[in-house]
């Protein structure tokens, strides 16, 4: 297998040594996959070459303010009027990624497969796979230090918006050394940091929002502020039109109260039976909590599923609690 | 007045040239507080001097995880027995910031100012002062690096904790691109930021998240969903206790939701007066919608007073920002 020096050399070559291409990402596309097309777009233009970017469905309004973003053609309005013989495919796992947007490659099309997700089967011609990367934005940031450009605020934005999109604001296990290095970098070339990371960062659904707001709603603590926690029905759920994913990050509320060390989240699954989430402050190891009750996780983060109606659950657990405390 | 680099000498001078020190920060201490006043006590433990470190409170629990934090006495708790004659301030703007510590300084100790904010007057004997760092923190990092000393996860955890509390997660404008080559760097000596950036970035007070279930009870949306709005009535803020600081960031909840291009909140100030604060996803300049209104502010974010009942203002609202979108 060739390194991953050989590889950007060999997509600089195919740069290099064609003129006209088709660049695309996935369907629903993400701050990662707006900003990689935009990336190969910009540096395509930079070299001179003809390019068409293209995308099955439109690019989020959040991301219309990267250079270029209205250029790239959604197919279900701008359908391009031909097939094209040399397609970038960025931030795609696998072919099927690309959606429709497949039948503007020709049957012989030569495909680079650009990206950074560990399941990557290894489509197309030549591929350009960093595993450990936090986006494929990162690789395209070392795919565009091959080349003697001149580098700008609009290609800086669009990298730095793959990343931070990708990281989480700079808060997931991926922010390496690297991601922050680059950062720094494409932030002093004039990146409005803040104002992407206000706009992109904290978008939820409706049902998202309306579940939250629910929860909280119920919002209860202990006389001395030191247990917080909210409870969710099955009711509920369907009043919201909410499904478990969209409770993802709710249990962090209570416990972000000041003064709570332990926060908990109660889902009723049915009369019988309550699903249990605990998040910790620091104080308080709760995965030993969870495990009182048969569950388990990680020192600030763990949950356990108990055999009871609500009340009795939730009494049942603050005993506990209140114990470790 | 002399250069940074020669007020990092001259600190530097001042810590290898006495023994016995007393490190203090400002009354309920933040994280840059607490990592600084750690930060200056890692230092002395390497070269080998005496030093307490205090505080007038106690040392936030969600700030526990850091090297020797539970050595930041207390000054309620456990008082020092006696006084010091030299002294280290770090993230104090004037001296009256050190609280009642200050009764632990001999009348003529000498004391060295370790600040980034733009409004410190000056005070002590040695002022080691850069008003564009984003934290008291970063100055540490440029002085730590002035000796010969090894870095391990401990000190680098500590002054990660600075930069990410004082940039809001970097986030915030000061987020320069040293604060980021920093980070990169700290990342490499083993922070965990992810786990730093969940404790210690989403505190609320009780008041904050009642304020912000109440304004999201009411939240409506157009039938087609790209305009989003919650109120918040004087009522409201007296059920909620709370002032109009804890309204900081709600407006963004209505913004937030997937699909809706301008959110708005709605405070009643009396019968006949409204505050609405406007949130753009990108498309609408706010600031245009507010100077209807005799408003102004930024593209992204503004705000009018109408003096007008709450449900005339929404409609009047509402039909101008339809008007524009
Ligand atoms: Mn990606
Ligand atoms: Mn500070």
């Amino acid at each position: 297998m060739q390194s991953y020096e050989q590889s950007l050399r060999q997509t600089q070559q195919f740069l290099l040594d064609h003129d006209d291409y088709l660049v695309v990402s996935h369907i629903q596309p993400d701050g990662d996959a707006v900003s990689s097309t935009l990336a190969v777009g910009w540096l395509l233009s930079c070299l001179g070459k003809k390019y068409t970017m293209l995308n099955e469905g439109p690019i989020p309004t959040r991301m219309k303010y990267l250079w270029k973003a209205e250029e790239i053609a959604d197919m279900s309005v701008n359908p391009p009027e031909r097939t094209f013989s040399h397609v970038i495919c960025v931030d795609c796992a696998d072919f099927q990624r690309v959606g429709q947007t497949q039948r503007y490659f020709d049957p012989n099309a030569l495909i680079v497969n650009i990206d950074h997700h560990p399941t990557n089967n290894g489509y197309g011609t030549v591929q350009l796979i960093k595993p450990d990367a936090a986006a494929t934005a990162e690789i395209l940031f070392d795919l565009l230090k091959q080349f003697d450009i001149h580098w700008d605020a609009d290609i800086a934005t669009a990298i730095y918006t793959g990343l931070l999109t990708d990281t989480g604001g700079f808060r997931y296990a991926n922010t390496s050394p690297k991601v922050m290095e680059i950062a720094s970098e494409l932030l002093s070339l004039g990146v409005n940091g803040p104002e992407l990371a206000e706009t992109l960062l904290e978008e939820m659904t409706l049902p998202q929002l309306k579940i939250l707001s629910r929860a909280l709603e119920g919002l209860q603590l202990t006389p001395e502020g030191d247990i917080a926690w909210v409870s969710i029905t099955p009711q509920d759920m369907v009043d919201c039109g909410a499904a478990n994913e969209d409770l993802e990050g709710i249990v962090n509320y209570p416990r972000n109260i000041q003064g709570v060390e332990v926060g908990i989240l109660f889902k009723v699954i049915h009369d019988q039976a309550v699903k249990a989430s605990f998040r910790s402050a620091g104080k308080v190891d709760v995965a030993a909590l969870a495990q009182i009750f048969g569950g388990g996780g990680h020192t600030r983060a763990a949950g356990a599923k108990l055999d009871l109606p609500l009340d009795q659950a939730v009494s049942l657990v603050l005993k506990e609690v209140k114990r470790v405390l």
